[in-house]
């Protein structure tokens, strides 16, 4: 899960800075029912109780998993051990797609072949291999990079599969089990959008769950959608003297960061940017012949990040036009290339679809308040390409995602307590009769 | 030699993209006079001829000094062979000063005390230890960085040592042979600034040659000053999303370049800046919590440099205010503070100073086309404490100063022409009758 807006409740996760946000969601009274029913029946009653049964096991798929470094890009043994783990969890056609997501299929008692409901983790982290992953354990805390984003979340999946065989449930839906590759930072949903590539643009997925940070309370169905840029600046350079009045193409970079701080973007939807890295020149006594920024812009709309982008573009032209007519391009033009280092869809999922309606209750029959919010995730791709899709937590508490420090406590009651809310939405939306759940 | 307006004519070395600027310098009477009455007299022809015969080992001395690396900071090495290479050549009293400029006197035939004429080159060069300084030789062109930036200069400091002992010449003023450390780049002309600073500012001192570069026909009396800065940038930093509207320290810098770039410098007296390297910020969805940039600001004139170095102070304080005013400081504010890292005196030696004059004349007295110009060398503390003081290249041809394919030609009889021009310069500035020469 990388950045979005956080609710204060429970989301102890990565708090941090973010404005405002969360909306209370009130559960409406047919997907109240509909989940008391499930939530009320022996069979569900079976796999609570086999979640409880299981959370040392849990406990320990989560150390393992966090224990074998997986930077975006680098993810391949976490993904070969988290194979094995579905494997051995007894799904069947486990598989390792062309870009490393191990998918698994638990079938459903519907024909086979219709869309799956996709119940996903994200196998990367935002730690570059050589971070120390090992696990230091104090009483129920437990303390790693990665623990808990996404660790927890894996080891979520597992245990869902275990508790669904050992109460003997057959969703309508197949379940398509998968562990995704490069949800974080560069590698920019490289995963996910690998899955939904390979299944029609998405035709191909009934619903999508995405089980990422830990609260069972935080629905996010809003995915706030970001263009990432380098943009790179080249002009002729020269010495700082000697060549005074040439281009300068750390001028003309200067000009687009100053412009584009001056752009308006829309408070509703949230679109926002930022002007993050900037480097380049040689010496201080030379005109430098390359410069760059990265750029980072975000927003809940498709529509306002598009129209941002294209702002920021023309922001970019302008700057370097300005600077080849303020000064002398004799000895050459200063230019700027835009290199796409980020580009994640923004979307949302109706606060109405059955899946937000199905979450939310299924979070507030076990006692928390839902609230629904806006974030960064897997569930991004779905949502933009109109899947139904949420990221819930997978329970328990923790904080300092993307640190060093992150930690979770998997004190049993309240791990297992937001582990069932997890599983009673999805076996909800996959036992819905639509041929596909309602957005 | 660092920067400055070159002559198109001899002066190949370095000869790049400098604009317009020498300015050809009419000999006046007397000192035609003066230095012709030198030029015919036998020991002066006896020490022409010493520089003849002696050019092998001059060459030699060239490549020695040349095959020791030399960077700023680090020239310690070099600086003790030049000083066994001076006491070998008869000089008495050769010391190494507390930064590492290494001194020899040559006593004159005036009273003891008196303030000597200096005769200095830089130990130093522009490149990094670890450079490859073997000099390539193929017949009489010699190639390595620095050869020519200032080895020659160097190894001429030792010829003219000994052609004035083999002509058996006494000037009146003592010479103070100095080999200086740190005039190029970062080091900031650290070695003549300490050698005037034990000198009484400058005081005890009656005139300065710096030997640098080739072309005899060239004179600098202008010493381009210069102000750089580092500038860093500081803020709350934040996550690029979440934390958007906060200040951002990148926002400032770019107005602060942009509005540097706005700013009015005169073109007479050359006034200069330029914004060369940037660097910052850690990750694209960071607002960045620090950024930089260096600035190099050059004048040769005191004055325009002192108020275009309070422009930029202002421009970088508003640019602050500004972004400090637009966005929200609930984290915190955007400071800047700027660290310097070069300060080079501006300053000029009058055109009518006899230095100037006498110079000038021993170049067209060889067949030059004296020219005057404007650079940076050690020359312009000396200059701007009011010390005659005139920057001359010690003869040869050659090219791509600061360039890994510097090179220089040896070939005798340019070779040895050149070099004769600054010993009659010398000879005539050292035995002016007048206390201290006029400026």
């Amino acid at each position: 899960m990388t950045g979005g807006r956080r609710l204060a409740a429970l989301a102890l996760m990565s708090a941090g800075c973010w404005p405002a946000a969360a909306v209370a969601q009130p559960v409406d009274a047919a997907s109240r029912a509909t989940v008391e029913r499930i939530r009320a029946a022996p069979a569900f009653r079976r796999a609570e109780a086999a979640l409880a049964d299981g959370h040392d096991r849990f406990v320990r798929d989560i150390i393992q998993l966090t224990e074998i470094p997986a930077p975006p890009f680098g993810e391949q043994r976490r993904g070969e051990a988290f194979r094995a783990l579905m494997v051995e969890a007894g799904l069947t056609d486990v598989t390792v797609d062309s870009v490393g997501n191990v998918i698994g299929l638990r079938r459903g008692s519907g024909p086979a072949g219709r869309p799956p409901v996709v119940v996903s983790a994200h196998l990367d982290t935002v730690f570059p291999e050589g971070t120390d992953v090992r696990v230091r354990r104090e009483g129920t805390r437990l303390s790693a990079p990665g623990i808990g984003d996404d660790s927890r979340g894996l080891a979520a999946l597992l245990a869902y599969v275990r508790a669904l065989d050992a109460a003997g449930i057959r969703t309508r839906r197949d379940l398509l089990i998968v562990g995704t590759v490069s949800e974080e930072g560069r590698g920019d949903l490289r995963g996910v959008r690998q899955l939904f590539a390979d299944r029609r643009d998405g035709r191909g997925i009934a619903a999508f769950f995405s089980v990422d940070g830990l609260s069972p309370a935080r629905i996010t169905r809003g995915g706030v959608g970001s263009k990432r840029y380098r943009v790179l600046f080249r002009g002729p350079g020269g010495h700082s003297y000697g060549a005074f009045g040439l281009v300068n193409p750390a001028a003309a970079m200067a000009r687009a960061i100053t412009d584009l701080y001056a752009l308006p973007v829309p408070q509703q939807p949230r679109t926002t940017f930022s002007a993050s890295v900037v480097g380049g020149g040689t010496s201080v006594n030379a005109i430098p012949s390359e410069v760059f920024v990265e750029v980072d812009m975000r927003s809940e709309d498709a529509t306002a990040l598009a129209r941002l982008d294209e702002a920021f573009r023309g922001v970019v032209e302008r700057a370097v036009a300005v600077e080849n007519e303020s000064r002398s391009t004799r000895e050459g033009r200063v230019t700027a290339t835009l290199e796409a280092i980020g580009d994640r869809p923004a979307g949302e999922t109706p606060a109405t679809s059955p899946i937000v309606r199905l979450s939310a209750a299924a979070s507030a029959a076990a006692g928390y308040a839902p609230t629904l919010d806006a974030s960064s995730t897997d569930a991004n791709m779905a949502m933009s390409l109109g899947v139904p899709a949420v990221t819930i937590g997978s329970g328990g508490t923790g904080g300092r995602a993307h640190a060093l420090d992150e930690w979770i406590d998997v004190a049993p009651e309240e791990s297992v307590r937001g582990l069932a809310v997890g599983l009673l939405a999805i076996v909800a939306v996959a036992d819905q009769p639509d041929s596909r759940p309602r957005r």
